[in-house]
């Protein structure tokens, strides 16, 4: 084929292993498009996209747990797809969940923290590929209200959301989680494990989801906590932080699933 | 490099402009990732999702528009790029915007319809690429309760959303549209203009959206109508089909861009 404006193009060549490859040939074949020529638009779209962080992604919205839809088919390896930050549970409700750094962890009603496979599945998981605007350094101790009335200083608008991770040491953090909840009853019935860490080094993960969209996430500050060594952690309920570095996301984009199962489908969400 | 499995892997090259390559470069700089090494993700991301028409995407949640936010940065040209086919309107209210086959019109109160510029802005606005899953023949005249049940019943879950495209006869339409709002009053509080077709051929553009998440965009049924000279329009109130082709697309996924105006970030949306 003719390229008249060859010297203005430039060439890259791209290795793929053989199940891309086919993909790749498969929708090239949908399209009545050359596997070449799919890489163009894919690129564009990628480049396009103001990279990694910009989005909060939602498996589910949140109401359809709210009102007893706990299993959902969304695996732990599909919200590592858009993300390597987030919070979330597994199907039953069966613990809390944590993915930090790319890694899931599950934490049971013990507060022990064990890593999960990416084939578990979850009724509910929100995720960010974590890329914080600003960090703050807090070196001395805050009370619980202390610590919330900081968080809302530092969020400049209550109607964006906002990924935000906060490491270091916790004079002391009151936690809770859930067991498995095999009956399906709503989920203001389901009675959470208390449980509490002191002068505890570790990492709350979380985020600020505006309230004006309860219906999809936690509205307001939700925190999932792990330990320095990932070996325990639970759901934050108050938190005294002593020595902890806070960094801040602002995210203004939602991506949300909307779950096709038969459950999902004839709930009444409203 | 040694490519231990290179019997196994296929090579495709791509062809990019200057610009692209530009961008490219960028980006593998900004990841301190080789140009070559971001198109694989690329391609991942690319493949990995359903392929166009699989999202409704919003350019802001509509609850900032019922609070009065009547001016906002996107434009028509980032609307398009999220979709082919869609619903909205403009900055300060001023008319109804359709988006179909690619084209977007302002409807104005005196119902005529003309096209508008990738430039012009929009407070919100409501877009998918139209791919519909099944088509709907009907005949004869359904009264505007024959046909809001007529819908109700090819939806098969409330829970979803749905593009749904409604070309040919109408025997009467009635219609809205809005003028120009300057003093941004509480959109309760404006005084839509009323006009009726009768006996017109064209389209009704709309999307159902499940009331349970109504902060983000107008629950239940929501259309636009082209006249099929794509003439005149408005927003329907109600219609009277006499012999259509209903055509249906699922979609069970939401992107959501949260302005980032000043005006926005500081309403109360609650």
């Amino acid at each position: 084929m003719a390229e008249p404006h060859q010297e203005e193009q430039q060439v890259y060549s791209i290795s793929l292993n053989k199940e891309l490859a086919k993909r790749l040939q498969t929708a090239g074949a949908r399209a009545a498009m050359t596997p070449e020529a799919i890489l163009e638009p894919a690129l564009k779209q990628y480049l396009s996209r103001e990279g990694p962080g910009d989005a909060v992604y939602l498996s589910a919205p949140a109401q359809a747990m709210m009102k007893g839809i706990y299993k959902e088919t969304a695996t732990i390896g599909e919200v590592k797809r858009h993300g390597d930050f987030g919070l979330g549970t597994f199907n039953d409700l069966d613990g809390e969940m944590v993915l930090l750094d790319g890694v899931a962890y599950q934490i049971r009603t013990d507060g022990q923290a064990c890593v999960v496979g990416d084939e578990v599945q979850t009724p509910f998981a929100c995720a960010t590929f974590f890329n914080p605007a600003s960090v703050e350094k807090i070196d001395w101790e805050l009370d619980n209200q202390e610590f919330k009335a900081f968080l809302e200083r530092i969020i400049p608008s209550e109607n964006m959301f906002y990924g935000i991770r906060i490491d270091g040491t916790f004079s002391e953090l009151k936690m809770w989680s859930v067991s498995k909840q095999p009956d399906h009853q709503p989920i203001t019935e389901v009675r959470p494990t208390m449980f509490t860490f002191c002068d505890v080094d570790g990492t709350l993960a979380g985020f600020y989801t505006p309230k004006f969209i309860k219906a999809l996430s936690m509205p307001g500050f939700h925190f999932h906590f792990l330990t320095g060594d990932r070996r325990h952690g639970g759901h934050l309920k108050e938190a005294t932080p002593r020595d902890v570095r806070i960094s801040l996301q602002f995210i203004s984009r939602l991506e949300l699933d909307l779950p096709t199962t038969f459950d999902f489908m004839t709930t009444d969400l409203v």
